[in-house]
This record gives C-alpha cells, sequence and structure tokens, in this order.
C-alpha cells in the first residue's frame, strides 16, 4: 500500500482524495499496489469538507510522517511550498505538485534537489491534458520548433463568447465572475501570468531553458474590443490568448499575448474554456493536446497520473533531461522578437493622413499587409484597422511610439501580433 | 551507449537510424546516454537504402547479439515477427514495435511473455501521436468511458477530399494511389482493418479488453456516395472513419465504420491524412490527440521516444495493468450495439411508398429521427434518406432484410452509424 499525504484540501485535493477511493480498483491495477490518501493539511478545521481523510493544520505532520510515501502539493503559492516540499524531499519522499507558480520560480532548483526522487508535475500545465507526459516522453526523439498552448481557459472562454456572441469584453468578464471562471480580481488570468508560468514550464522540458516570469513578454487580453473580432473575422482569423515558444536559430522565443491566428488551424478551433496545446517537432511535425484545463476532477486526473507512474517505478528526468545540453539554447530578448502585428488607432478623417502613417512606419521599415478603413460614429474621425509584414519587436513600438505623437492620431494605439 | 538492432530498415527503420543520428545530441541529453542503430536486418542487400549502419538479412544476427540492448521491429506482417520477437525477449532485449497487427492478434502472449522486460510501441497507434503514453500514463486515474480515433489517414484523406471537393470515391481512391497514400490493394485501410488493430490496441489498455480482428464490427467507406456527404451537410455532420470503443454497463462496443458526427465536435475538425484520438474519462472528461498518423519521421519519432523511455529505466506496464482487474469487461456481442442509423435507399416514387417504409421500420420498433427525399433523375424513382433514433444493430439488421424485401424498394440499402 502507497500512502499519500495532502498538502491543501481544496477543490483538487478533495478530488484527489475521492477518486483514489472511487476509481480505487482501476487505479489499483494500474498502479500494482493500492493507493491511499492518508492524511490532509489544511488552514483551519472548521471549514466542512466532503472527504473522509485525517486533517491536520500542520503540513509537517505529513511532511515529517514515515508512513507518507509521497507528498501532493495543492497549496498554491510560492515560498510556503517550496520551503515544504524541499523538507519533503530532504525527508526522501516523491513529490507531486500540480502549482504551476512554485515551478515558474523554483522548477531548476527543485529538480536539483530531488536528485533521483521522482518529482512529478503533470498537473500544473492545462489541467487534466497530459502534455507535460507528451513533451518530456512522447517527443523525445524531436527539436522543438514552436509550442503554441491556449492554457487559460478564463480568457478563452471570454474570447469566445466575444466572437461567437459580439459581447464587449467587461460584460463577459462580469459574466464569468458570476459563473466562477473568473477572480474578483481578474488579473492573474486575464493579464496572462498564468499562461506564462505554465510557458515556462513546457519550454524548460522542450528548451532546457531557465527563465522567470519577470523575463518574458506577458500581455493579456484586457484591450481586445469587438472592432478588433470584427477585423480578425474578416480577415480569416481567430482571436485566442496563446503562450508561445518558439526556436529561432539559437535563441528561443517566450511570448503570452492575444494572437490572431489563421481560423482554419487547428488550435483555432479550440472554444470556451478547454486548453490546448500545439507541439511541432521537428521530425513528427505538428501534434495537439486538447482537454479541459481546469476543475477539480480534470486537474486531480493529472495529480494522480503522476501519483501512479511514480507507483509504478517510473519517473521523470523532471525537467525531462537526464544530462545537460552543451549548446543550450538562450532567451531571445523580447525586443528581438519578429512577428507579424495588427494595430487599431483612432485617426482624424482628413486627406494625407494615411499617407502620413504609412510614411512614419516605412521609416521604421514596416509594412503593411492588409488594411481596413472604419468610419466612426463621430463626425471627423476614424478607425484604422491594419497588420504588418514580419517586424521585429522593438521596430514596433518606437513605430508606435511616433505614430502616437502624430497629430492625427488619436489617444493610444492597440496592438496585437498575428501568428501563421 | 545503447545499442539498437532493426528489424526491417524500410521508410520508418532509415528514419530512426537517420534521427538518432541527426538528433543524436538532444536525444542523449534526454535519454541520458548515447543511443547507436549498430544493425538493420533487410531482406535483400541489394536495394540501396539511405543509411549507414552495418545490415544483413538475417535476423538472428541482430536477435542472438549480445551487444544488441534493444531489438526495434519494423517488418510488418504477424507471425514472422512474432517469433522473433519472442526469442529477442527470450534473450532478454527490450523490444520497440511499430507493429498494429502482430499486436492485434498477439499482444497479450507478448505482455505475458515480456515480463519486467521492457515491450514498447507507441508507434502502432496513431503514428507520431504519443497516445499510447497518454492513454497508459497519462489517464490512468479514470475508468475510460469512450474513445473515438481517427486512425487511418488513407480514409480521412479520401473523405476530406469528398466532402470540400465534392469528387467521387473511385476517382479520390486513384488520387490517393498516385499520392501514395493508398496502396495498390487498398481494401485494408479503406476496409477500415488497420483501424481495427490499432483500435484493439487502444481497448487494451482502456478496459483490458482481450479480443482479435474477427471478433469486432468492422466495415470501411467503400460505400459512401456523394449524396451522403450532402445529406451530412445538410444536417450538420461530417463523415469520418472511427474506430469507436465504449464502456456500456459491464460490455464494451469495438467498432469500426464510417460515422456521421456532428461537425461542431473537436474530431469532426481533423481533416486529411492526420489523425486524431479522443479519449473520455469518467474524471477527466474529453481529451483529445492530434497529429500526424503515418510517414517515416513522424513513426520514427514515437520508436524513438519509447527507446528513449527505456533507456531512461522506464517501461509500462505494457498493456496498462500491473495487475489483472477482478471485474473484467466483456466485449458486447456486434448484434447488441446500440446507436443511431442513416439509411439511404432506392425507392419507387408513388404514393404511400414512404407509409411502407416507417411502418416496417415501426415493427422493428425504429423511429425516424430525420429525413430528407430526393428525386432521382431517372423517373419514377427516389433516392430516401434518413436517420433513426437509437436502435440494436441486430433490429436494424433485420429491419434493413425486411426492407430490401419490399417491393418498393430498389437494391441494397447503404447504412452508416451516428455518433454524437
Amino acid at each position: 500500500m502507497v500512502k499519500i499525504g495532502i498538502l491543501g484540501v481544496g477543490t483538487v485535493g478533495e478530488s484527489v482524495a475521492k477518486i483514489l477511493e472511487e476509481n480505487g480498483d482501476i487505479i489499483e491495477a494500474r498502479a500494482g499496489k493500492k493507493i491511499v490518501a492518508a492524511k490532509g493539511v489544511v488552514r483551519s478545521l472548521e471549514k466542512k469538507r466532503d472527504v473522509s481523510i485525517p486533517l491536520t493544520t500542520d503540513p509537517l505532520e505529513v511532511i515529517n510522517d514515515p508512513q507518507i510515501d509521497i507528498v501532493v502539493e495543492l497549496m498554491g503559492g510560492v515560498e510556503e511550498p517550496y520551503a515544504l516540499v524541499k523538507q519533503a524531499l530532504k525527508n526522501g519522499k516523491a513529490v507531486v505538485t500540480a502549482n504551476k507558480a512554485l515551478l515558474a520560480y523554483h522548477r531548476y532548483e527543485l529538480q536539483e534537489l530531488a536528485g533521483d526522487i521522482p518529482f512529478m508535475y503533470e498537473a500544473s500545465t492545462a489541467g487534466g491534458i497530459p502534455v507535460i507526459g507528451a513533451l518530456r516522453t512522447g517527443l523525445s526523439a524531436n527539436h522543438i520548433e514552436s509550442i503554441q498552448g491556449i492554457m487559460n481557459g478564463t480568457c478563452n472562454y471570454m474570447l469566445t463568447k466575444m466572437i461567437n456572441e459580439g459581447a464587449q469584453y467587461d460584460e463577459i468578464l462580469r459574466e464569468a465572475q458570476k459563473l466562477g471562471y473568473a477572480e474578483a480580481d481578474p488579473t492573474f488570468d486575464v493579464g496572462g501570468f498564468d499562461a506564462a508560468h505554465k510557458l515556462l514550464i513546457l519550454a524548460s522540458i522542450a528548451y532546457g531553458l531557465d527563465a522567470k516570469p519577470e523575463d518574458i513578454l506577458i500581455e493579456g487580453i484586457e484591450n481586445i474590443t469587438q472592432t478588433d473580432v470584427a477585423f480578425a473575422k474578416e480577415f480569416g482569423y481567430e482571436i485566442k490568448l496563446l503562450g508561445i515558444a518558439k526556436k529561432v536559430g539559437e535563441g528561443v522565443e517566450l511570448r503570452v499575448h492575444a494572437t490572431m491566428i489563421p481560423s482554419e488551424s487547428m488550435i483555432a478551433k479550440v472554444d470556451g474554456v478547454m486548453n490546448a496545446v500545439t507541439v511541432v517537432g521537428d521530425r513528427v511535425g505538428e501534434t495537439m493536446y486538447y482537454g479541459p484545463g481546469a476543475g477539480g476532477d480534470a486537474t486531480a486526473s493529472a495529480v494522480i497520473a503522476d501519483i501512479v507512474d511514480i507507483v509504478r517505478g517510473n519517473q521523470g528526468p523532471m525537467l525531462g533531461y537526464k544530462k545537460g545540453l552543451e549548446s543550450g539554447l538562450k532567451l531571445l530578448p523580447k525586443e528581438q522578437i519578429v512577428t507579424q502585428y495588427y494595430l487599431r488607432m483612432d485617426v482624424s478623417d482628413k486627406a494625407g493622413v494615411l499617407a502620413m502613417i504609412t510614411s512614419t512606419l516605412g521609416e521604421f521599415g514596416i509594412s503593411i499587409d492588409s488594411m481596413l478603413q472604419k468610419p466612426v460614429s463621430d463626425e471627423g474621425r476614424a478607425k484604422l484597422l491594419f497588420t504588418t509584414h514580419k517586424t521585429q519587436e522593438a521596430k514596433m513600438r518606437e513605430a508606435m511610439q511616433a505614430l502616437e505623437a502624430l497629430d492625427v492620431v488619436e489617444g493610444k494605439i492597440a496592438m496585437m501580433r498575428i501568428e501563421k
């Protein structure tokens, strides 16, 4: 019998305990041993919980219990769980976590510390979709060319609603909050930070690349309007919040932002709260992994998959590499990212404006790919929407500043990136 | 260093040898050891091959070579490779195979024989997509409710062409043959047998179910016409050749056939030669795995993934279970399968015909869900197309016989199943 201790018995922890019991027969057959949730750690014993396992408020009762074989960390946060799982590893216990923030900051220290002790985290990225396993094992023959992931269900739900129902951002956000898909403070989701944590985890496995959230380009979906949605439809794009990792020479681009992608691509077809990750390998080509990115049972499914794998005697290597790569890839500075851009700006509707704008862009070596001009009800103004050919991020930012300084451009320019 | 022997150096074998060399740096970093293709077995040394490894025509030079650690079987066929991999296992060598037919017939004997020796077969099902790993490890917490797979690229290519370009079956088949997507004798692909082999492999991992191709319902795409395609479009379906495994009580349906599925489902969006497998688990819900189902490099990617996993020290359990399930699920007899049906028939275009047909169906307890009648250029005849509510296969077959016996029904009735 294998005994599990659970740090943090919230929605996911309850599901883990329940599934281990309710699906105990098949889990035991697959793992070869009975797996039992033996103890749970909670902040307060007052709150009623839907589990029958013994609870305590002291994490050390799990971490230091010689009866516990595997510690499952589902607390959230960064430094507190970090201290606890470090202690668990020192005590020789295998660790399973669903905590993307912990890994976004401390995955390399944890790998070092774990050594030969299993440390698994399938549930940290894209919830119930076994994409960590796919990337770490299933695609190991490949140099990874790119990853594109819809890894935040809140954003995808909101964008799908905006596109399919024509609703405004604020309206949809309130609805998502009411449904429990978005937090009261939605920044972590809609600002792209949640997706960025997950992207960093995938990038480590794909490229052996160490980076922190602060190092990479992160933008959210907060500035998207129905004007952008209409433009995207007109030109055959869907709008998705993507986490993107892409190998460019010896560099790797890592970025999270709202993205226009061709409607016919598989990942563009992923709607609602679902997640999907597309991985392009140099040998296998494009593969995609699709499923629920959140939810108690779906996330618990991934947590238990890790537990079963550990009980079977399998393990990592945690971040996918048994030994270091000699020619390590480097994170490409944000400013050097090259992609296509979509811009939206309000301009004075008078002769010569378009020439002024295109010539300003031209000064930065930026050329226009497609364009749409829309009258604004407000007299004397127009909305100018266009996409550019491939341009370097630094150039685009300079060009946007120069455009915003023009008298004919009113207010801020909205920008989105395009991936084909 | 780990030495590989390859039985069968065709397209996939060449790719395996080449990728092990060309991606050797990253594969070694991931596996922890250098992996080398040390010997290849071919039928004839005359044929020029694009690999630099030593070749022989004697498989025993690989099987009995104490220097070889892992035997990779890529010969195809059933009994010849079976004898060889048995001997390899007896010699204590790990085995990796891409051979679905071998597994469709001998997977349980091989599991028994392998015991603790790794026996891996990621490439046998859906080519480069790591779906075996996902099912065996990533979804191990779940009772599997159903699997739907597009696992034959030839069929999916042909159906996509028929749907998107309105071409006739024969025309598309000739084109597919010219492009190398279909064999001169296409029966194995278009008749559903290839998909059936793969389905049986997935069903073992999902349900612990032993069955042979002969035991299950297998139909192909040969009878699909543009009339069916038009009907499907009208009623919001795509047509796909699906391998379906579905838990119904204590039984499991296993079947391969052309299927009408709602256009908005994710798997309906998989076009061309691509493969995809949707798995519904009782806890995770729906997940899907998408990618190339064939091709030298894509298949080799999966073969090498298995090799890397073995070198890392990981392994099965081969068919997903460390010990037997007490309450094993049973294969549901074909006749007991319950689903919705689509029927197409030519009828005399005269009063009372429809009443006669619906009342005949009524005698078998079958009711109509939707219907379309089309005039045929031929005077006095009409095409009658309809879908039924859920019906048992046995009843439907009896009803079809009864209908075909009616004077007003001309020739054979074409049938397709519907999955929602």
